[in-house]
This record gives C-alpha cells, sequence and structure tokens, in this order.
C-alpha cells in the first residue's frame, strides 16, 4: 500500500485556527486525479497532569463545535515558533489551571484528523502537579478546573463523559503506560 | 458552567465534506462577542468489526491529511437520509471490506471533534464477521483488508501504529467493554 502521489496543491481559504486547500492526487487504483479538501493547522498538545494525591487535573469548557459544555484535560495549540510539545504542555497546563509539576515527558501521538487535518497531536504526562500560578485564559477561553482521581478515569471514558476523542486518546495513552489495558503488560 | 449565548451564525464556504460557518457567542465571563469558525460535517460512524476466530477486520487505506497510509477500522460518513448509526455501519463495513456479521450494537460514542467541528462519531460492533460479498469504492478510496488478532489491540495502541484518534477511540470503546481496561468490570 502507497502514499497517492501528489500532482498540485491550491489555498483556498483562511480561517484563522485551520486554513482550507486543494490537494490533488493521483489515485494508484484508477489512475486518474482525484481532489480532496484539506485542514492546515499547528500542533496541538493534551496534557495528562496528576498530582502527588493521585488525582487528575481536568478543564472544563465550553466548545462551540458541539454546543456543549466538555470534560477535558488541559491542553492547547503549539504557539509559532514552539516546535516541542514538552513546552507547549506545561505552558497550556499553567495558563488554563495555574498547576504546574515535575519534567514533561512525551506519552504518545496521533493525527488529530488524518483523513482532514495536516496537524499531530501530542499526549505529554505530567507528574507531581500543585496549584502554583493564576491562570492566564485567552479571551475565547473560560476554564473551570476540576480534580478527578485517577481511579475513575475508565469510568469516565466507558459513560461517554468524555466527549472530545483527542481526550479520550490521552487517557487512554496514560491507561496504556499504566498497563491497564488488558494485556498485562 | 454553562453554553454561550448564541448570537448569530453565518454560512462561509462549502467544500463537500465539510461545510464552514462562524459562530458568534457571548462569553460569560467578559461580556463580549466572540467569534469562532466551526465545521458543519454529517456524522461519522465506525465499525469494530470481529470474526468467529477473534480477529478484527481493518483497513488499510492512504489519508490525505496526514499524507500516510493508516491502518484503521472501517467506517465512513452517514449517507443523506440516514440517521441510524447501525444502518450505515454494516453498509460501510461491507462497501470498504465485503464482511458482514450479525446484528450491530451501538459501543459508544463521541464528537468527532467538539472544538471546531460539529458531528458526532459512533463506534459500532458488529461481531460473527465473514467475508460475502464483493467490496465497493468509493471513487477517492483504495482500502487493503487485513486481519489482526484481537489480542493484539493495546499493541497497536500503545505502539502508536494506530494514527487516526477516532479508530483509537473505537478501538478503546472495544477493551472498555471488554472490561480489559484496568478497573476490574
Amino acid at each position: 500500500m502507497q502514499r497517492w502521489p501528489h500532482i498540485r496543491s491550491k489555498p483556498l481559504a483562511d480561517f484563522r485556527i485551520f486554513k482550507v486547500r486543494s490537494d490533488v492526487k493521483l489515485s494508484p487504483r484508477t489512475g486518474k486525479e482525484h481532489d480532496f479538501f484539506v485542514l492546515e493547522a499547528p500542533n496541538w498538545v493534551n496534557v495528562v497532569a496528576v498530582t502527588p494525591r493521585d488525582e487528575l487535573v481536568m478543564v472544563e469548557q465550553y466548545r462551540v463545535g458541539s454546543d456543549t459544555v466538555e470534560l477535558e484535560v488541559p491542553g492547547g495549540v503549539m504557539d509559532p515558533g514552539e516546535t516541542d510539545p514538552l513546552v507547549t504542555g506545561p505552558r497550556e497546563l499553567r495558563e488554563e489551571t495555574g498547576y504546574a509539576g515535575g519534567p514533561p515527558r512525551l506519552l504518545g501521538k496521533v493525527f488529530s484528523n488524518p483523513a482532514i487535518l495536516t496537524n499531530t497531536t501530542f499526549t505529554v504526562l505530567i507528574e507531581g502537579c500543585e496549584l502554583k500560578h493564576a491562570t492566564d485564559f485567552d479571551s475565547g477561553e473560560d476554564i473551570r478546573t476540576h480534580l478527578v482521581p485517577l481511579a475513575e478515569i475508565p469510568a469516565l471514558l466507558r459513560s461517554g463523559r468524555i466527549g472530545h476523542p483527542l481526550v479520550h486518546v490521552a487517557l487512554s495513552h496514560y491507561l496504556l503506560l499504566r498497563g491497564e489495558s488488558g494485556d498485562g503488560k
């Protein structure tokens, strides 16, 4: 199985948090050109922040796509010039919750949506988190912090309480690290 | 925590698989209007298809956003007029792989991305799957089927081999159903 050869790209629109372009690719199956719409966005980072009391630092915030209030982990967009998710993670954690902790560590990564988005989402683990700073919200943010016992994570995932797939993935990365995925490793 | 009151929406562009609109909402924190860009898309369905030999039916396909070949579960967009993911799931499984099985069952759902997308992604479980039909690809598809032992799912998730977050979520939903998430339920 191979990548489809690239024919041409064309920028179409700029919507601030993402740009839309068209990509024309050559289908190896049909031999014909096929055009797709692609969203360009900077990389995203989600943070699994754990306190010394086995709590997960979570954030509740309004999400405009779903028009719902979602329970998520802290996270955000890598700033221009920021190339290391281990820099973005602690910054977003501090800005959104005021918490800070020990050295950040990369837990995993996925594409944000390989069908339509060009970017990657990283999961960063920060342990030993304590409330140390004031929060610093972006103008489009209004965030409430919750501490949730780590033992409740599987129930949160199973119940559907976690509506953001990239947050689900971040928590799954953490369960897999802890060997709680059923394969005994 | 509350939803932000809606002020107005404005359609901006139609890119076939999604439309872009702007939504202006009132921030409860600042009392000011804030505008967001939102992607409208039909709901998506992913299928955890299992054979009587404890294999998962997976598909390998080129993804234009990431420009990579991804190992995924079968799935796709709910057709116009299709309102039941339990109809979409078996149809997509048949079209993409030729497999069909027993009665479909809803395993879970998440928003596709509540920050920017309006739609929902459902995970549907179909057991007892066997190869019964010819495949029927869309013009933009070229799909290869793989049978993967169920026992390999945690390693697939841990290794990063699964790059699509909604596929990661689908497999996590299945592990959670089987009680393989570490909380003993």
